[in-house]
């Protein structure tokens, strides 16, 4: 492969050389599938994490700013079934319970253990079934076991979620891997759900914030599933070094090719979890381009992506796009109406704030596609931005209508 | 009656004196149901109104804002079945038709025509059907048409929304009453889908201004039942003047009194539309107390009467206040999460921001009942507000995955 060229390779967080993982049943989902994920380097390692801007962040996340505020990780330990999010002092307890346990049976730092918890709120943590589990993880540890781990973090979510790509820098092939869960509570705001991303390419802390903060900014914070934004989201890097070569800054030259990677697997990653969007049948990918700034441009393709309007009518094939001018209407950006270009399912429909004559059929044919592309022009600058989303269907309402009894 | 207290008064809008109305079947909604409506003041009279916030407003808004821009107003045509949105030039010219056919029909000036459109977005006004309707409307004026009326302006709504009041000012009886149409695409910004109130108390132009925004403020723009804000909206108030006495302006000691029917009327009208939300089964009404300010509690109680998780749950029956704390997190309001509180159905679930244990058995009898409270209190100040907001249920994806089609 040429220089920089991604490839995709499988094994997902366990893909990139000096990391081992594991996926265990520990009885914390009722269901009895795989409920603790463990992610271990071989050594201490530069990291960094982003977490969910909610005010009513959940303990394991206060437990893992502390945990990452020194730029260095080695281990993630993940658990799902229950979020461990307003439980208070005993929760905070839980929390800091669980990387100590992690820590005694890898022998290394508690400090250095981030938590991460994904489950229904307001229970008081299994304790018990947590600590037995997590010996169990310690034990089950494997150089391939990426994807049992990637199982093992999943709660609404119908599919695994894994990727991976390998590209050469100064003739040295190097890895990104990444796994995510998330389905629904998702309009992930500084970080998502809960998504992990390991790299054998020798970053520094910095170079691992950068490129992590960037990544997300333009992946996990443009989606949306339903507009709602969980207590416990977080997305954590680890660079293990282990593929070799010398250490990489943000000012050296090879950052933005580890630094575009790192955006890819997460890009990757984020439209899986729109695709896994509850009850979503169908992928939307909102493009707002001409706006007057990038984050007039982020806003009108959120007011698109997170109007319930929008969404059902195309979970019903229906080419209402004036459900999307009214979208874009509602968005605080600044809109001129007579200049506003709407594409629909590749069909224009609206030029100059104007319907557009258009075959139903065509419509028709486009929106029965799995995928479905919104296009908006505001005619008034070159800011742009994509956001995805999943369409609002019966089976949605069904879910959570359901979901914690 | 005692002084200043308010009684029920059948006949919507025409239970003012010097008012009449009218709601006919122009051929505009394909159903042949009534779809255009005709309020007239026996004489030019002072008025107000607020509009959609949307920055892609429709003609009949634009043409609107210009009627009323010198406080006084004849007479309001509405129609239903066609939004008159996105469609350019030709579109004003139609708006501008109509109040000029208006004007025709009852020998009064155009500006002082107010017009109201509703429906679908995107396709140009039936015209020929539109003018026949006018005239037919115009014919059918009556004093107790209020109801017919009210019947001519719904669109997916499944009841009329029509009510009022009397009482008693200086020894004088007068009455305020009102109509509302609306049922999705409602988050009113500023004014709501279509609501129109008429009072024969004698207030200046600048007391209808004046008690129109202040209820407004707190009726109509604090429901929702989508989070999408009309390209139509508008909420109009007249006042005939006709039950006598001296006219009130907003330093008169009976404007309070005034003020107070007329948001009394406009909180039942908005009500009425969050009960007749698309698919809902219940009323949800979200207390938000002990925030910083008014704004923050607003903002915490929209985002939870916004959280499709929110309105699953309850529709589910489910007392999932865990995410009734996800929705309080996302907010932009300043949160301390140990000193929140909630309610859920009248059932105390969160405590110091930490679950308390309940009788899941009470609070499914609870959530059997129609109407849901959720109670929040913030515990850092005195900011409170009340936003009404309904359940999400399989209706609403079925109507709005079939609404165009």
């Amino acid at each position: 492969m040429a220089e920089h060229d991604l490839a995709f390779v499988e094994g997902g967080i366990t893909a990139s050389f000096g990391f081992m993982a594991s996926g265990v049943s520990a009885g914390i989902k009722k269901s009895g599938r795989k409920d603790i994920a463990l992610i271990v380097a071989e050594k201490r390692c530069p990291a960094a994490a982003v977490f969910t801007t909610s005010s009513m962040a959940a303990p394991p996340v206060v437990v893992s700013r502390e945990s990452i505020s020194d730029g260095l990780l080695r281990a993630i330990i993940v658990n799902a079934g229950n979020a461990n999010a307003c439980t208070g002092e005993s929760g905070m307890a839980d929390a800091r319970a669980m990387a100590e346990a992690t820590a005694t049976a890898l022998g290394c730092d508690a400090a250095d253990v981030l938590v991460a918890s994904t489950g229904v709120i307001g229970v008081p943590m299994p304790m018990e079934l947590v600590f037995a589990g997590i010996d169990e993880a310690a034990e089950a540890l494997d150089l391939v076991a990426g994807e049992d781990a990637a199982e093992a973090i999943l709660t609404t979510d119908t599919f695994v979620k894994t990727t991976g790509v390998a590209f050469e820098l100064d003739g040295i092939t190097y890895t990104v891997g990444g796994m995510a869960k998330g389905s629904g509570m998702i309009q992930p705001n500084m970080a998502t759900m809960l998504a992990f991303v390991t790299t054998d390419a020798p970053l520094t802390s910095a170079s691992c914030d950068a490129a992590l903060r960037a990544a997300v900014a333009r992946t996990f914070n443009r989606i949306t599933v339903d507009s709602d934004t969980s207590t416990n989201d977080m997305c954590v890097l680890m660079a293990s070094g282990s593929a070799g070569g010398d250490l990489i800054d943000p000012n050296d030259q090879g950052f933005a090719v580890v630094s575009s990677a790192i955006e890819h697997v997460c890009g990757e990653l984020a439209r899986m979890v729109v695709r896994d969007g509850e009850g979503a049948t169908k992928l939307i990918a909102i493009t707002v381009t001409g706006a007057e700034s990038e984050s007039d441009a982020e806003a009108v393709a959120f007011a698109i992506a997170n109007s319930p309007l929008v969404k059902t009518a195309i979970f019903g094939a229906d080419a209402n796009w004036g459900r999307v001018a009214m979208a874009i209407g509602k968005s605080p950006a600044r809109v001129d109406a007579t200049r506003v270009r709407i594409t629909f399912a590749g069909i224009l429909t609206c030029e100059g704030g104007t319907a557009v004559p258009f075959s139903e059929e065509d419509a028709a044919v486009a929106l029965a596609e799995s995928d479905v592309e919104i296009a908006v022009d505001l005619g008034l600058g070159s800011g742009e931005a994509t956001v995805w989303t999943c369409d609002l269907s019966y089976e949605y309402v069904r879910i959570n209508g359901e979901y914690r009894s």
